[in-house]
């Protein structure tokens, strides 16, 4: 078990500023931490760099929470979200801190229950749970929290969560017509005066290109990492846990920091890969996971998959590919209004689910998994998730008409079902498995 | 049981036109009026008057849908719905009928789940499963359905829909905004321009307003119906189930029938109430219904309350009070973008739980709750309905701190939870009972 910087003193401190439970924390970050140490520590043949990442997961709650009180202390806007919809540059141009407070822990869920339904999606539950809990360092810090009315249960549940913490509302249309894209312009500019009321001045051009300079990089970054998990068709370098683990943290790190830190790691990938260093075999069956995010410490599929024989070389999903596919285009941008409309050109690439239609998605989807060389499919949707679990079907049939093996698996944040879990994809693995081995023969 | 107009030679030649599965539709309708039969008519007392909306129900796939294959032989629109947000107005206009296709029979529901997710809300699965079984001749006459984008369940389901029927979507804002009416402005002209194309010619102002005066007088009609089942504390003139049972109709029938058939039917109410009859006990509870539609033959709960000894005076529901409340008004109107300004105001007062946030619902909900003399509130909700279910935390705190009894039902179609809702409701209908004779012994 790895000691995570939560126990000292100094965190403690910070916590009962934070009108934390401190009690109820501990609870957590233990529970937390064994399962990690149980995950992460175990797998063999890690990259020596992903050591940074373990360093920043133990000190989730501590240290980085220290970095945010000091944003705080310096009347610094501090911005929890729950959607890639957020235009995070903002933020970070106006010296602030933007993270994720999507949750992945079924620990906050009881107490999520009792204000909410139980057959809501778990993301939703746990991470209000966490504000009723007042576990979350992070809720606790920020100015407000903005919601975004993406998907109904979220958007119903800021209206409740508005009573514990200030909660605005971001309107994420639902097409992308010319009215919906004239309708979310004004929602950025809404967004960038909620950020300059904090800060109380206007965002200048070069603070703005520079917001968005540093998350091009981190998109960058995770690019790269993305690409060197799954170029080879033989040589893995880096598990999909460990990747899904750079990935989570990129929510939550400081921006620059991370973006550094995952270009160090690339560069070890890099190598690995000239010297045939595998984190599997190589006729391991390739996984994609398509679907809906998973916020930690929600590791349960990923776990499942590469303890029973097979790889994760990529995560189609909001925690994953589609938050850092496209960057925004800064080329020849003149003026503030410039950089807005590069903004929104970027934003409504992005595929989610609760765009109707979104067959962008499934071109992609398939685009990827040729690219990618991958083996089979995962379709991985939250319970209760109506968006992706009502477009699976078009995806599943448009991949079976491809002849694209595919396994839809609907999960929640419970343990219950992990041994289901487990022969339903040790089956998949095994088909997969055969028809390999039968190419590999002819 | 009745005998539907659905065995006639006449009808099954219209049904083979519209490729319906004749047999699976002489299963389903056989089951309705047995249903039918067994709920509406065993009820003691009914008004005279609601013989009509008997025979309209015993041919709503008889007479009615001859009639409409008139006005598709004229080239009339004839436009499926699944929500109160398209206006039916502009389709009355053109001289076509507009007509609710929710579901709410379980008959289809195994069919839809080859498709769909099982945990999606009942209505659509239902309406989406008549689609496929070809068993709705509402469905198969339309040109095309409308459809929106209210929530996700049926927003998504639209995409497949669309590969069985013609299915446009309205993008339905779920805010209430100056940019969000700019948005949905748009989209009344937008389905404006698709009716015309069917006619072939623009609609004229008088088209336009003769339409809304249509529409104006069903919800006219409605409104008198609503007052006069609640309007005195101690006699009610018609049932609940009866109530519900003409509002259902008002989504199929012809509008100017079905107007002045209601305005016969509230003027024997008139009388009743001035010769003190009553369909129940002067001190039988009187319950507002409140939540997601009851789509037919989704009789359920009403049935529950008034064979426990409740009676129903009013349903807060879009097959209800939210359906009729509001006209548009006429007063002054120039020009068709005048008619079209006052459609987009009357339809924004719409208090669907799509919109975040919602509370003007919740305000009118305790003003209805008052004037109506209601003794209790059952918050009903379709499973897996999102906005509606997490909404009723809201309004039932708001309830509770204005000391208004309130029982929450979730259910759905099947047959399984009516003995544990029986025992709810008689639970809920006792305790409202013990508090009226306690009130009137003091
Ligand atoms: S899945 Fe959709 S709603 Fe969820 S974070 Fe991604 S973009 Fe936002
Ligand atoms: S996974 Fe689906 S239901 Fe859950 S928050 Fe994201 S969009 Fe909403
Ligand atoms: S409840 Fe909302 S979505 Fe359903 S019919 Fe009514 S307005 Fe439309
Ligand atoms: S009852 Fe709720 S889930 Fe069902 S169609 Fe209406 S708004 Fe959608």
């Amino acid at each position: 078990m790895i000691l995570g910087g939560y126990m000292s003193e100094k965190y403690v401190d910070i916590y009962k500023k934070l009108d934390m439970d401190i009690e109820k924390h501990s609870e957590l970050m233990s529970a937390l931490f064994q399962l990690f140490s149980d995950v992460f520590l175990t797998q063999k043949n890690r990259p020596e760099n992903i050591k940074y990442f373990d360093w920043l997961m133990s000190e989730i709650h501590g240290k980085r929470i220290e970095e945010l009180m000091e944003f705080k202390d310096k009347n610094k806007p501090l911005v929890g979200t729950f959607c890639i919809f957020i235009p995070e540059e903002i933020v970070v141009a106006s010296g602030g801190a933007c993270y994720g407070l999507c949750g992945g822990a079924q620990f906050s869920i009881p107490d999520a229950e009792r204000d909410l339904p139980r057959n809501i999606c778990p993301l939703i539950k746990s991470a209000y749970g966490f504000k009723v809990q007042r576990t979350c360092p992070y809720t606790q810090i920020s100015n407000f929290i903005y919601g975004e009315t993406t998907c109904e249960a979220k958007k119903k549940t800021w209206e409740i969560l508005n009573d514990l913490h200030p909660t605005h509302v971001m309107h994420i249309p639902h097409m992308k017509g010319k009215r919906e894209k004239d309708l979310w312009r004004e929602e950025i500019y809404e967004f960038k005066n909620h950020i300059e009321e904090i800060v109380g001045k206007e965002l200048t051009f070069e603070e703005l290109k520079k917001g968005v300079e540093i998350i091009n990089k981190k998109r960058e970054a995770l690019q790269r990492l993305d690409y060197l998990r799954s170029t080879k068709p033989d040589i893995v370098p880096i598990s999909g846990l460990d990747s899904l683990l750079v990935t989570q943290i990129s929510f939550y790190d400081d921006p620059e920091r991370f973006s550094d830190k995952v270009f160090e790691l690339c560069d070890e990938l890099e190598e690995r890969i000239d010297k045939g260093i595998s984190v599997c075999e190589s006729d391991t069956p390739r996984i994609m996971v398509i679907g809906t995010p998973m916020a930690p410490p929600n590791w349960k599929l990923h776990q499942v998959v590469e303890t029973t024989g097979g790889i994760v070389i990529n995560e189609e999903a909001c925690i994953g590919h589609r938050y850092f596919k496209d960057n925004i285009d800064l080329d020849g941008v003149e003026s503030v209004e410039d950089i807005i409309e590069r903004m929104l050109e970027r934003y409504m690439k992005i595929d989610c689910a609760c765009f109707t239609p979104n067959d962008e998605r499934i071109d992609k989807i398939i685009k990827m998994y040729r690219e990618k060389k991958a083996d089979g499919i995962i379709y991985y949707t939250l319970s209760f998730c109506h968006t992706y679990n009502v477009e699976s079907k078009k995806v599943i049939d448009r991949l079976k008409e491809e002849k694209i093996p595919v396994l839809k698996i609907e999960s929640d944040y419970s343990a219950e079902d992990v041994g289901q879990i487990k022969t339903r994809v040790e089956a998949f693995l095994e088909s997969i498995r055969f028809k390999k081995s039968f190419k590999a023969k002819r």
